[in-house]
């Protein structure tokens, strides 16, 4: 049995993991920043050490390669995109759609959302980045997809006439109007971009 | 007044412009296949000396930066999707939707359709190019403003009840899903993506 006395020892041991965990989630946090702003491919190990002001050393701590810290990065950059999107209280399709824009609107990144941007970045080379972006962008329709299902086996008439029509089409076309909106907002920096997203949800529900 | 014994001479003079412009095009059109598979940063005097194997200094001669070739570029890919897509007989919207998913699905550019992918390439960045790219984006939706609305006065009952609703919003929501199909298609690589896009098209026209 410990002793109370050795309680200050055990914490001591546990700490590096602890501050371990709180700086790769630090890098990481930076690194799906730089990748919204400039890209997936800028996000490397050489970068990342500079903009955190650590040695390249010290980075390979925690990641063995470029492609192990876009990999995280993509992790990092999803569960994101889960907390402020897909997982808050209300089920319902609309306030799903809200949030998303919301998301998009605020800009959690501050270059604007990655998954699309960074999947046509690597629309033409193969491999784990490439495989891991195209299943984020399924995994986001996929989302779409279920919420429309779930709000029509929960007796919403529109969501339930949505869904027998076609709930794969529908979820097409909300992540189309939801990507462009963000797309023309960042692009041509007009947010009318989402007063358009928007217009178009209330159609596709209606 | 010239006698007949001068004209060979001034074809002789002429020839080295018609060569000129016909290396400046090819050299454009290499740029464009290289900026629509690896992106439009990758677009610089040096790589695109190496793939035409000329000296950089030869590239000189015709672009004075790595923006002025930027630019070009750009100009370069405009012209292609406008005679892909904008310009063919056919003035009926269905028509031009039909020809601009064609263009992407025959991958005229080897790694898809550059602007909307470049533009979010530049979205954070300001300067010529990014101005660039939103004015051809802006172009791309002006045109399908320009044939729902053109449609609408020729007396197509359907482009009518379109442009009368809203020829903008109309048109945002056809760029979103043509985009769109283009995207999915790209990073999923499954054609499905355009049969989506169709579907999408088919219903908005309804």
């Amino acid at each position: 049995m410990p002793s109370e006395a050795s309680l200050p020892l055990t914490a001591t041991v546990r700490l590096p993991r602890v501050r371990g965990l709180r700086v790769r989630g630090q890098i990481l946090t930076r690194a799906a920043e730089l990748a919204s702003i400039d890209g997936l491919d800028q996000v490397s190990i050489g970068r990342l050490a500079t903009a955190m002001q650590m040695s390249k050393s010290g980075l390979y701590a925690y990641f063995t390669s470029k492609e192990d810290l876009q990999l995280a990065t993509i992790d990092c950059a999803w569960r994101v995109f889960e907390e402020h999107v897909l997982q808050p209280g209300d089920d319902a399709v609309e306030a799903l759609l809200e949030r998303w824009i919301s998301y998009y609107e605020r800009e959690i990144f501050p270059g604007g959302c990655l998954f699309v941007t960074a999947g046509m970045e690597f629309a033409n080379r193969d491999g784990p980045v490439h495989d891991a972006l195209a299943a984020a962008l399924e995994r986001q329709v996929a989302a779409l997809e279920g919420a429309i299902a779930r709000a029509g086996a929960a007796g919403d008439d529109d969501a339930a006439s949505l869904s027998a029509t076609d709930a794969g089409q529908v979820a097409f076309e909300l992540h189309a109007v939801l990507t462009a909106g963000n797309q023309r907002f960042r692009i041509s920096r007009d947010a009318a971009a989402f007063a358009h997203a928007r217009a178009a949800i209330e159609r596709l529900l209606a």
